[in-house]
């Protein structure tokens, strides 16, 4: 079975592992106050221009979204997110667990706009009855999206503005933000996301890494117990020391450029071999619905050749067989292999 | 100021206070272990032909909607309900403070349909990745809904079957049924509510008494723990008497027929008081958008028209003007005097 | 069967009936946004002397006591309490529903010290392992305590300042209020209670009123949010007024003393049955364990006194007998007949 | 500096990094759904000889615990637990944030009895306003206790019949279980585990993994919507076989004994060094408070002693110095080293 279901299905880089290994049987304190993790911290703020911002590691992105949120809004706030939102539909309401609301909004290809944004805070405030209804008290996007399209620095900078102007954090979920910064599409950069956003996450686990995501709080409002709050949902490794590793494995010290860690470098892989496979679906007159920006490519398969491929390919299927079609998702990632993909359009 | 914003501007039926006064001084165990709880509990088990239902009153509806939901669902399942549900939009979110996330549908004239929730249902079961998405566990209806309309006995029964069919408790916040018993274009009785429903509860704030919902759980899956949870939300009153009381008031004993109690009597005055305005706008042109079988009518005046009655009427809100006309809500209830109504007909 | 099981066996006071009645038909704004809220928070304001707090209702302790908690604290803090509190022993874990963890202490005589307040909050910011453990966020009393005993002025305002030197919230449970006022033991003034806690309540339920607390914010930091948490937690009455208009016929208007006031006088009533029975159950060498400041008595009775009389009165047992002793609570209202005392003695 | 500070101070044993790195490339489904977890899953119930047992993989403890609680009790439940219990104290309320109550029972060695449990049963059951109380729905144990001492099979036994009798479930936090397990003084095995407890976990994390614990489920009424409440908690690793390879590198396949694993092997290392340790000790008069069974030992040290070792040597304090004493924690693990262990005994 060759797989493209996921960009999760392999382990980590080699230079993760390697590190992992190389640092093994040193002792460090635990729950992330040791160095690697104080060096990763300060890697990471200095790639994001940010040298006041706080960062948390986490080792899955459901964690992530969970804590944030259950550490930035107060009882009575919600979160406006697309429909297509990660929280909104494959976290068991783990937003909702936490005792908010997500409000989800119609997306388009998978993103909001200021304009909606907007609309929703002045709806709530111009409502008579507002005191009944659930407060906005945060955006959440995930960039790329679900559909795997991208944010242009103009959108997210009029999101950040809307936000600004209505009392709403921005909180940007990067599960794959290594794909969205090294993809030819992209014009938003560390430093543009540490500005614009409240919060956000560098995503390992989809990125080199066996797991983590680097959460990165430029908004000093989020700082208080939020560590506490960390611990209280789960989210604190006991040996933490291997997200701090695991980012600098990705990240590299130093000046070097995120063009040239890692971490960029196997995104870019990611995204090239999903273009590849977009260029070649489209020679067969297969369109992506969503573009090809990142790793993530959406079309339709008629049933039959659905059927014969799933024997030896794993896609992942967004739904039910209709007028013959099978609409799937197919997802690229650092270790896919130039084999495979001559395999999956040899059998397409 | 004459009051049509809404059906709880006034005080109690003549009948509730009189009980509430000749019983001031008697002595009774709280939290509505006491005879007139016991009594109105028979009573209204006898009017739903339900023998072995549980009965337990409650203050609001929004107290009786969030402790039944609280005590009905598991961490991982939500409550179906249409997107103009009152817990999805009018609780501040208090399905999801108890940790339960509302699944809005789409409405029409406020209510679901039996094929939605078989559809949504279908859904998650046929999900993939249904280990990730909120499982429906209930169904939450309100009748008359939000919009002042009415399921008919076939459309309840439908949804009962696909509810069975499907593992769901199916849930009716009754906060106004008695309006819909008592309309003209009704076919449901309690015993049909009683047969159909795993909970619902018959409104008296809004039919008579001070304030005052009275739940019956006919699925005996939902009594353990019940007024444990009520006591831990807040809801259980330490004169519960008050509840019962005013639910006898309203109900009477014996064998009272349901047309000769205050609380059918007073619904149909209230529908009426309802209809005679309808047929009045009617008559100028005015068309109310969901009909007028209940106490709730919805229409739009021209924005001068409105401006100019709010001086002296109060009626709701319902939106921005939008086209010069603004969408309003008129309620009626048991309360709404002649005279009042002959006033702002003359107004508008 | 003659009660003194507790103080909310009777309906209202006469005043507060008869203001009931007198307003039933008027029309007013629901959710507590009418001009007899209004009033009765101006009163309440003005009696406690703070001209800028907030003032909001509740239909009952537990409610009052899990809306400010949830309204207050941070999802990393938790509540110092007596390990007798109500909020830890008789809520069904509501403030842990809520999400938020009792921090219960030892007590005596049902009061913390505020040297033990100090040594819990030095505790947790000289903790090592801080980050790991609930963060004290308020202190939760309640005056009379669940003993029926006294907090002095200097008990308080100790307890106040060791609060606002540690960023605590003082938040005091007045479900019985009034008959603290009344005592003859109290030094300590409504005006007191504002300038000492942040935020208290006057107990309607248990002196006078069908129902009713009275919240007083006096800290400007727990405003924000606050009446969208008391809908979300059920507790926003659709007819508000009931609430105003109970509160106003129990402390009356203009500038009435507060010992000229139904609310004070009715505690006064009830303080000095409970002194009377008190006394008589001395002269039998009866002792009161926790003394009989207000209008509970806590004592002993051999099991067959206890059982023998228990046909005909009803006490609250207080746990299992122990040594041929069942140990009561004795509880007197404004409601207690002078005959119903006299044939309880006699029994005895 | 040299760590005796606790038992997550390394990385992995060798066993576990090197069939990472062997199977990183493969690629797998995720989510704990691949043939590995599946092995590892089938290879625990071998050992615990509980062929129908579920078993469910986390990357740690707290996770694990307010996951079991979550999906096991219901609103109005509560679990008891020993004062000391880790999620009574160090888990910043994770339980009470996933809104249910811990019962904290006074403790012995950091162990409850099955009669205090069946005290605490029988108080809630006998209680006249036992609906206004939460319910004791579970107990948790953890095994070795936070203090480092073991149950015995009979204490076991008797909880277990306790539980059963009351209608508890029995929850067992085994996050050093290997020490345990391999301690001389223990006479438990996996299958008196799995025949006795309702839920118990083989904890990686403090023994040869980079992190994990592996649920046993052998109650099947735990079963319903538990992965569900895994991924709503944030529990669900993305590249769950990352859990399912650390275990078969501790456990083994095939039929070896659990004496002959890694597993048991680490452990054994860890739990004699701490003995060489306490032994030392011993011999210079210092004794541990509560024994030396397993790989934690709690002693005190003059100030002056603690502070000078303390350049060097990382030991947990445990409160504040008391009479000229420090109290501290001193941990071994797997990776406890001869030579850190005589320079400490030099040092002291």
């Amino acid at each position: 079975m060759i797989r493209f279901a996921c960009d999760y299905g392999e382990g980590a880089a080699a230079a993760v592992l390697a590190l992992l290994e190389r640092t093994n049987l040193e002792q460090t304190p635990g729950y992330g106050e040791d160095a690697y993790c104080a060096a990763a911290a300060q890697r990471i703020r200095a790639l994001c221009r940010a040298p006041r911002a706080d960062v948390h590691f986490f080792v899955g992105a459901t964690q992530a979204n969970l804590t944030v949120i259950a550490a930035a809004l107060r009882p009575w706030q919600g979160v406006l997110c697309a429909e297509s939102g990660h929280i909104n539909v494959h976290e068991v309401g783990a937003v909702e667990a936490a005792g908010h609301k997500c409000l989800p909004l119609p997306q388009k290809d998978g993103k909001l706009t200021a304009a909606q944004v907007a609309e929703a805070a002045a709806a709530w405030r111009g409502s008579d009855s507002r005191e009944h209804e659930v407060q906005p008290g945060m955006v959440y996007l995930s960039n790329p999206t679900e559909y795997g399209t991208l944010y242009t620095k103009a959108e997210l900078t009029a999101l950040h503005a809307v936000c600004r102007q209505n009392g709403l954090y921005l909180f940007l979920d990067g599960a794959r933000l290594a794909c969205a910064l090294a993809s030819p599409a992209n014009d938003l950069t560390l430093p543009d996301y540490a500005a614009l956003c409240d919060a956000f996450y560098l995503g390992g686990t989809k990125c080199g890494a066996l797991f983590g995501e680097a959460l990165v709080l430029t908004n000093e409002a989020l700082r208080p117990g939020f560590r506490s709050v960390l611990k209280q949902r789960g989210g604190m490794l006991a040996k933490g020391r291997l997200l701090g590793l695991q980012f600098l494995a990705l990240l590299g010290e130093g000046d070097v450029p995120l063009r040239d860690t890692p971490y960029y470098l196997l995104a870019q892989k990611a995204d090239a071999q999903a273009a590849r496979i977009a260029a070649a679906l489209a020679a067969r007159g297969i369109a992506c619905t969503f573009g090809a920006a990142t790793n993530q490519l959406f079309f339709s398969l008629p049933g039959d050749v659905y059927t014969a491929i799933s024997r030896d390919f794993a896609l992942t299927r967004m739904g039910p067989e209709q007028g013959g079609l099978v609409p799937v998702r197919l997802c690229t990632s650092w270790a896919t292999r130039d084999e495979d993909i001559d395999a999956l359009l040899a059998a397409l």
